[in-house]
């Protein structure tokens, strides 16, 4: 076999993976939108029978062969070498985990979820820690095994989410926007300036027409994907069906637009990798931190700005007749509202990313065994206090809130705040290169933006590592300062600081 | 290994198998209902790869040995036995099918279909002709490998679709059931009554609703299931996830209608599989003649019947406001005119068996060899016009009108009338049982109806076979009788005969 046919059969190979990845992307997208109540046991046997199938191609041995020969080829393509490299790193990843661990975590999870759902129904950790405790030995036994000679064990997790990030990198970038938000949050609390409220009649057809209308503005092609509702709105798929979903509160438009915004960044990113990276493992997103980037550079610099507020305004007029705000400044202050919750997904621009920091130390203490499962719920409190002035009345508002332990997610928190580093950062960059960009909020006219970030970031799929792709669209490595000064400027002008 | 542990190895592996047929049928029903336009590519190789992993669990060599063993079991039940009799069946054909004919048939079958559309399109019978030759003659390999010592080739394949079904035992029925036809239609023909016609407004959402409404008096369980649009209606799924479609023709509502209590037929017979058969060999429906006698008796003996008439005509003018009928008589007769059209499904019940009828003789000499391929054209015309008094006045109207043969689908046809002969003997049963058919019909409250088919028919699944289920529920072997009886009575009223 040559190298170009070991290369040809491993991309093969890979195909036939990603149609039965996007097969089993298809059946939870329906499980969350379109299945009825009864559909669920038969799914998750339907869901369990499609990871088994890509469980055995994931580790078919004849990749071995095929990768290192295929590694032989002459000078390779980037994208043919961005393949070899993401096929290498699954293999290496897939050989060092031991024979049945994946199963005993996916057990786990199961059951952990489950007594999760329900202490935190009863507001009850104590309920809950001995799960987390068997969940975090396996994920921490996984740790140890895939990772790199004298890795640290949240890299090596956090490696699976976020190719090539690191704590040691990350740390002190956390820590200085850490010292900028609190101090930040302070001086928002001290504001005496109260934010105005929207109020009026909010029809679910008037909402999910509007959503439509939003995401169609951004660029995202309703030919290739589809919009719906979802209880926790996601957006799946890729290529040529990319797939949206949003909430509706009738007593609150902001909800649905925003979640629409938000996913419809995520899509924008999966709609535009390039078409001959489809199916491809250098097809992939480059990072969640650059997924989560597109997100929320749709969702807060675009959607949240003051630029966009009188375009957004308009079209809101037009959907539900009154909003009760007396200008577009009014609704750019009521959608970036600062207010003392304790629930991240409820949380704003402001305090957001505090609560990912908190996550961001407290998991890794886990992991490491310096916080004992069970001091969990105090050290929670703790930290919370200490950033934002106040203690969760009980652990649903607390440590409970979240799903992501109970599944075992380890490493996956912080690509939150990479996300909102990396859009400030592509805004700033983007700003510089359209300087008329307030100019095109206001219009409403959303195609340059689009066609800037399609050029820079996601076209290139995953050919370009995360890090790099970064900072080559931002002219630099991303830091905390861009953040830091939208963060500034935007509620700053707010609240008068 | 003991017999029940090979049985259970047996079952495990068909709960995968179902459970990935399951997967690939919603991928099939999303793909009519939900799928964007450029979804299609990859939604095709999705496909393909759940095909390839299904071909491989269904041919696994380990099955020959568990079966062996499992045969061995001491006085298996009913249902058991009827798990073994299924993959013995399977295994056998799949064993007697010559390597690659899968593989040769599906790539002939595609080409084959593209090349009938155009064709269709162009009323070109000589553009497809060679396409159909090809794959009539995978199919005629396929027959001889499949066939048993002796067996009719066309036999082997009818067998797939209808189990223990044989040309020798239908020819004397269909032949009789044709004479009462041609008999019917000839005085339908002369007949000078003419047939009011619906006329109004009848917006989408209204059908919809009406069609909601109408799916959920006959039983069908809307929390295990779901009814959408879908350009050709259908019924997909099982166990706890049986969803149908209709269509929506702005002018004329009976189309959807009469498509949702076809497709409302076929769910209920799904959803009235007994749960302990689920995701079993025993648990698929009896045959498809089995299968579309129910989608049969919802659509025509109770929707289409003057009993139902008055209920169904209150529900309509509710839900469009006016008809511009009369009576319920009228919009009985309305439902139930004969037209003279060509087209099999515009067909109406008096001449929906003539189409079948020929088509079954046509593709029988067709697959024999009697009816050499590039003379079918005027085959279909000169028996078209034996039975209907008049040809059609193109391909398109005539051998060109229906899928099934450019997919190489023979042996298909002659369920559809075997659903209708199963119908109607089910129909004259059932009045014995339930006298007062006609006032349960009238009050539109069909549960008792339901729970007669479910238990006569749904619950046993496919561990009774198909033939012995029909005798036993309609009390003896079925025959032309009770169609050619039904067809009499209703026509004979409408029409004035």
């Amino acid at each position: 076999m040559t190298p170009t046919e070991a290369y040809d059969a491993l991309l093969y190979h890979a195909r036939r993976i990603s149609a039965l990845e996007q097969a089993a992307g298809l059946l939870a997208w329906d499980q969350e939108t379109m299945m009825p109540p009864r559909g669920g046991a038969q799914r998750a046997e339907q869901m369990g029978a499609l990871a088994a199938v890509l469980q055995e191609l994931r580790t078919d041995p004849r990749q071995e062969d095929w990768l290192a020969t295929a590694e032989g080829l002459d000078d390779p393509a980037p994208d043919v070498r961005a393949d070899l490299r993401e096929i290498r790193r699954d293999l290496t990843r897939a050989a060092r985990l031991p024979a049945g661990l994946a199963e005993a975590l996916a057990r786990e999870r199961s059951a952990s979820h489950q007594i999760w759902a329900q202490a935190r129904a009863d507001r009850d950790f104590a309920a809950f820690a001995p799960a987390l405790g068997r969940v975090l030995a396996l994920r921490r036994e996984e740790a140890q095994a895939v990772a790199d000679p004298g890795q640290d064990l949240y890299d090596a997790l956090l490696d699976h989410y976020e190719p090539g990030a690191s704590v040691a990198q990350m740390e002190p970038v956390f820590a200085r926007l850490r010292e900028g938000l609190t101090g930040l949050l302070d001086r928002i609390r001290g504001s005496s300036v109260r934010m105005p409220k929207i109020s009026g009649a909010f029809p679910e057809t008037a909402q999910m027409a509007l959503a439509h209308e939003l995401a169609g503005h951004c660029g995202y092609d309703f030919a290739s994907g589809r919009l719906d509702r979802a209880v926790h709105p996601f957006s799946s798929g890729s290529g040529g069906d990319v797939r949206i979903t949003t909430r509706v509160d009738p007593a609150n438009p902001t909800e649905c637009l925003f979640a629409t915004l938000h996913e419809t960044g995520h899509a924008l990113y999966e709609q535009g990798i390039a078409a001959e990276l489809h199916m491809r493992p250098a097809g992939g997103h480059a990072s969640m931190g650059v997924h989560e980037s597109q997100s929320r550079f749709w969702e807060n610099h675009v959607g949240r700005s003051a630029a966009f507020a009188p375009f957004l305004r308009d079209r809101m007029k037009i959907a539900f007749g009154g909003l009760g705000l007396r200008s577009a400044d009014a609704l750019f202050a009521s959608v970036n509202a600062v207010a003392a919750g304790f629930i991240r997904t409820a949380s704003d621009e402001a305090q957001y990313d505090l609560h990912i920091l908190m996550r961001f130390d407290l998991e890794r203490a886990l992991l490491s065994g310096d916080l004992p499962v069970e001091d969990l719920e105090i050290a929670w409190a703790d930290r919370f206090e200490a950033d934002f002035g106040r203690r969760p009345p009980h652990a649903g508002l607390g440590c409970l809130q979240d799903v992501h332990w109970s599944e075992g997610l380890i490493g996956y928190f912080p690509t939150y705040t990479l996300g909102n580093l990396n859009a400030a950062a592509l805004a700033a960059a983007l700003r510089r290169d359209l300087p008329d960009f307030d100019e095109i909020l206001h219009r409403g006219d959303l195609a340059e933006p689009l066609d800037w970030l399609r050029e820079k970031v996601h076209r290139h799929g995953r050919v370009i590592p995360a890090g790099e792709l970064m900072a080559q669209a931002c002219g630099g490595p991303v830091d905390e300062a861009p953040l830091l000064a939208h963060l500034e400027a935007k509620f700053g002008a707010i609240y008068a600081l």
